[in-house]
């Protein structure tokens, strides 16, 4: 159990770590609990505890306790080596994506799934399909989506996170090479001209020339106050005027619920139907 | 006068556009008054205004009715030739940053202030400081700050303006070449772990290594409720992380001045006594 965004209330990473212990022996450095501002203690702490995390042979995962922000702070100066050890899965999202992308671009799979204190409000059938989808040797079930923005099927590593922290690292070493893969977008708090801020600045990077697909996860709390129109209506006339295959309502983010995936793992959108199929295990893929 | 990014009260129109009719014939498009949710007209209509308004060879200067959000999703499709005709200042701030940006990846030289729609508020002094930059072929007065957080010294091309804008333009073609500059930030509404996401995000970009010092402006409205801690003291940190000249409480930006500055013409930031100068005029610059 690492912290390497923000820090977070102790009950509920106390709640998350006993529906961790029922299936896992969990570890954590007590350092975690330290608070600097928005942060769970320096960047200097966060990134020896990731580092440490990463390293350890005898670590099979790495639950993040929560999101928020801080991890694009630890990447400038993660160190080469941090991922000379033996693969292990990383969970969480959000902010955790910083973390996601970085390993995808060193060519890893990891865990797009609830981090540690939302599992108790999620449940323990959650907590089933996350264990699942770390020890399974087949590829998960797949999900569905409510909405089709852009017909068609793309098939590609599943690349992406928070559309936030994804755009955060546009121009910078840390993002992987999108070419070929099916784009993974979720966000929460963020009004309708700033997802078009952000997805406006993902097409003039030139994602959207690399990119296949597009699966949209929940977009919570995204509405302007008073408006005559709606978040969904604004991604939906983004995602038209991309033209990519593109679904949307995946049960993924900030949401009621937040199914674990496999990012870098092979899947196959089907827009049409709105449904999203995982061609790899996590678990596998990783030796 | 032009509205390439959201829309504005008609009334603040009348009367900015009032205040500059005290000295200048000025027309503009009634297509301006046009509304797609939260954008001045489509982006063809914009963009068709903004390009005619950069090729009239009658247009002097070009004044934008407000920022908002909007002007990024034109920088895709700018024609080239849409700076073939003479040279003219564009005057505008926060989201009109996009443009800024964009002509000084074209080497012109534009006027960081007020939008139209905020010159009532600001009054005929502020008027009079405008139409002073704009015609004057002497440099302007030097501006103070109110806080030293990195002393020293740094000259060159003053380049930059909205924080949250500045980094919208990361990874994309419409950035200019930042080497040798004295980067200008301001920003309202932004949280501040926000504040320093956009900040990280420009040191992971690599911007840093390339501007020479950093003159801070408004930062408004960006506390977070209730923290034990400011916006100043997350940015007077970020600044001393960084270790390059940097002065702030420059009056520019969303705050109660906003002092007209030359983005592209030549600056010197003095960071110990907190000014900074300009050594070109921003008029003849332009020929």
């Amino acid at each position: 159990m690492i912290a390497p965004a923000s820090g977070f209330e102790r009950e509920a990473f106390e709640a998350g770590l006993a529906l961790i212990r029922r299936r896992y022996r969990a570890e954590h450095d007590p350092g975690l609990f330290e608070r600097q501002r928005y942060l769970a203690g320096s960047d200097a702490r966060r990134r020896a505890e990731l580092q440490a995390a990463l390293a350890d042979p005898g670590i099979r995962a790495v639950f993040c306790a929560r999101g928020g922000y801080g991890a694009t702070r630890l990447l400038g100066q993660l160190a080469a080596g941090a991922l000379g050890g033996p693969p292990k899965l990383l969970v969480g999202f959000s902010d955790i994506t910083a973390l996601h992308l970085w390993l995808q671009a060193h060519g890893r799979i990891s865990i797009h799934g609830p981090v540690l204190t939302q599992l108790p409000r999620l449940g323990p059938a959650a907590c089933a399909r996350l264990f699942e989808l770390l020890e399974s040797p087949h590829p998960a079930a797949p999900l569905r989506g409510d909405a089709t923005y852009v017909g068609g099927t793309a098939e590609g590593p599943l690349l992406g996170g928070n559309l936030s922290v994804v755009t955060r690292l546009l121009g910078t070493p840390f993002m992987p090479a999108l070419d070929g893969a099916v784009l993974l977008l979720e966000d929460q708090g963020e009004r309708p001209y700033r997802l078009d801020r952000m997805w406006t600045h993902l097409r003039l990077a030139g994602v959207f020339e690399r990119v296949r697909g597009i699966a949209l996860g929940s977009f919570t709390h995204c509405e302007e106050p008073e408006a005559s129109y709606s978040s969904a209506e604004v991604l939906r006339e983004l995602a038209q005027s991309v033209g990519l295959p593109c679904a949307a309502g995946f049960p993924v983010g900030h949401g009621e619920a937040n199914e674990p995936v496999p990012l870098g793992a092979r899947v196959r959108l089907e827009a049409d139907s709105a449904r999203l199929s995982f061609l790899e295990p996590a678990a596998s893929a990783e030796g």
